[in-house]
């Protein structure tokens, strides 16, 4: 976490706002966001079983919701622009009793594409969630956090910490 | 994390399907449901500031935010059946260094409102995060989950452990 | 212009909220609601002209634009119930150098549609002005307002100034 | 009210069509437009009571639909061009009885962005509309219309009177 | 194919409109239809190969933007009613050289689902083209057929010819 | 139907992907589609009755809602590419006893637009059927498909068969 300067989405009066970015240049911009889903051993051991068949069908559910929802940013992030995706990638997989969903997106454009990763990272989990809820009601989703972003003038970012999802 | 019986989502044949619900009465269904957001000491520290101008209008354009995915959430998850909500609320706080979101969702229909509740829960979460990413990027979601639960024939469930966030 | 009692979209705290309408009975609702759009003297002559081919374009597009707003009302107006409309009817008129769009509006709900009459009537100005802009930039939409409304506890209530869009 | 050359949007036989922008050069455009709310003195006074707290959250509710709705324009004005918006700034204040919603929009594109500043301007209105109707019925919107508009072939056009609500 | 009696989305001046269908009791629906996808024997054999593990994720991917698109009816066909389903189901099956689709909907409405049981075939039938269409461009859709109605005023239909796909 | 290479939506592993386009060059992409609806005699006859104005306004009526769907292409198809289109010309025209629409879209993009025209020639027929349904259950869609395309890696294609919609 690093100091806190401004908050770009308010303007000078605390209003929110969508940013101006038409002075940006349009440049490649890049973020890897992931998402995990804490299922449970009970849960985890039933889709481990079968021959992978439920496995396979939850985890591949999830993943194309988290495509479809990356291009769905704009509309649910009131204050975020609207950006032409180039490629989003979703990775999903059993690990241990929870799921993992890592989401790359990236696109040529005059803002990053990091609320993109993370919109399409959360939905994924969400779409596990539902997708196993009938039989284990304590599930829990989280993290949900960027993993690496680049491109703009900030240029490249990558998480410090091993990326466990223990927080 | 209750025993796993079945994946209602998967058919016997392991494929994905929208579960029919139609030989279901339509009752009362209500869901509750939270959302935390790790915004770190520096950008708690800045919502704290200026007379709480800046905290009011993040956590505002969360909470609306938080309302309208609700009303989406048939788009966003695959299998979800659509439902015409009656009351959506969502309470936003800072406590400490997180941002805790808390959504009731209600409606009278042939199935639960769990995931109304979550998908709600996570974009608003997902808007404080844009909306202070400006001020430290390694901010995190999570747990996203449910609290409690009644409706349908499953009856009453309500979260056992302490609802702190430490997951 | 009654007096004022409370808006009920705001909580106690002074917080927007979704009220929750799961109380009420569901009864059939009705609303109708008008558009105005001042589209000038030369545009209003080009539409006439032609053995009635642009207008009749003009107007069925709008028209077709606003039955489609009225389905989208809950996903535009923040804090709106979802509603299943069962019928929307509009129509659309050149009368002098403006056009008038009515919508007529119903469902069985727990809610009015006096938002789903007006969003449609709204946006299908919005159509009409699209489709005449580029013959005359200082075409002006209103006004847009409710002219009747039925079903629910507050009754029937009709407009009461003759409805010439003179505001 | 200028002359009227043509419509744009119609074909020579007379049908809708979405013209074809691919020979325009993509340049910065910009678009504000205005749209009144007239409340009445009732829901004013209210509005202003109570240490601002109502006329904040309304008018604050109103300007985020209003960023929302102009990412939408291409989806609800039936020949409308989408366009990647750079950015949506919505002013939004009481101004004696009524409401003023001011918006600018711009991005770099082919098509000009006067749609998207009124159709968020007249979402913002009729969002304010929804959030005090409960509290009087005869409220009118209008007028909406557009302030200024520059880039592309036509320049930039300024609206000549007065820009003060009555039509 | 039946005499033509009426065509009921006419007004009697001829004007599309939303039917009213407040008058119709809410009853039982179904609808299931099928959509064809021409895919050549050179896909065909590739789908086949490879342990069927292409084959599977065509197909999945198709079911489940089949299901998905069902929720959208009521956006993409302009004068249909809003319908909230309780169930789609979708099959989809590799045989010979063409791809088929089968989709069952239901709902209790005052309105049928049969162009919800379409629209769901004929976006399944377009993402198997999409997911396919690098291997072969000429790839063809059709026939996209209802196969059977139940419900409302009208009764039970079924599709008399073998259901073949010869058209 | 030429020789299957690839799949390019599957990844190595056999699961569905969103290509990545960023390498490519941004050029001048158009495609055209057909869509066939068989109507029947009956209601063919019905169209060409009453002076034409059946007819005009199912076949408007189509056309919109062609273009409409066009720019939701992305949001249909799981793994389509979000695209900025800057034409949609849609033709429609009752042929013998069937509707003939004919889409061309284009862009100046990384992706073709060749999903854009079949997703809108496609809405367009399922959009007449619905029209006129109620006088005729029997009516068929199909052949939906590929007419022309152009730009891109693979240069110019044009569908050899004679268009007759036979298949």
């Amino acid at each position: 976490m690093t100091d806190a300067s401004e908050f770009s989405h308010l303007a000078p009066s605390g209003s929110p706002r969508m940013v101006d970015v038409g002075g940006k240049a349009a440049t490649r911009r890049r973020a890897a966001a992931e998402a995990w889903v804490a299922v449970g051993p009970a849960v985890a051991a039933r889709l481990r079983a079968e021959g992978g068949l439920a496995k396979g069908n939850v985890l591949e559910t999830a993943r194309l919701a988290a495509v479809m929802a990356a291009k769905r940013t704009a509309s649910l992030i009131p204050l975020c622009h609207p950006v032409a995706l180039d490629a989003v990638e979703v990775e999903a997989a059993l690990v241990g009793d929870r799921v993992r969903l890592v989401v790359r997106a990236s696109a040529e454009a005059r803002t990053g594409v990091e609320m993109e990763a993370l919109v399409s990272a959360a939905v994924g989990a969400l779409t596990v969630y539902d997708m196993v809820k009938s039989a284990g009601r304590g599930i829990e989703i989280g993290p949900v956090r960027l993993l690496e972003k680049e491109g703009g003038r900030s240029g490249r970012w990558v998480r410090g910490e091993a990326s466990d999802g223990a927080g």
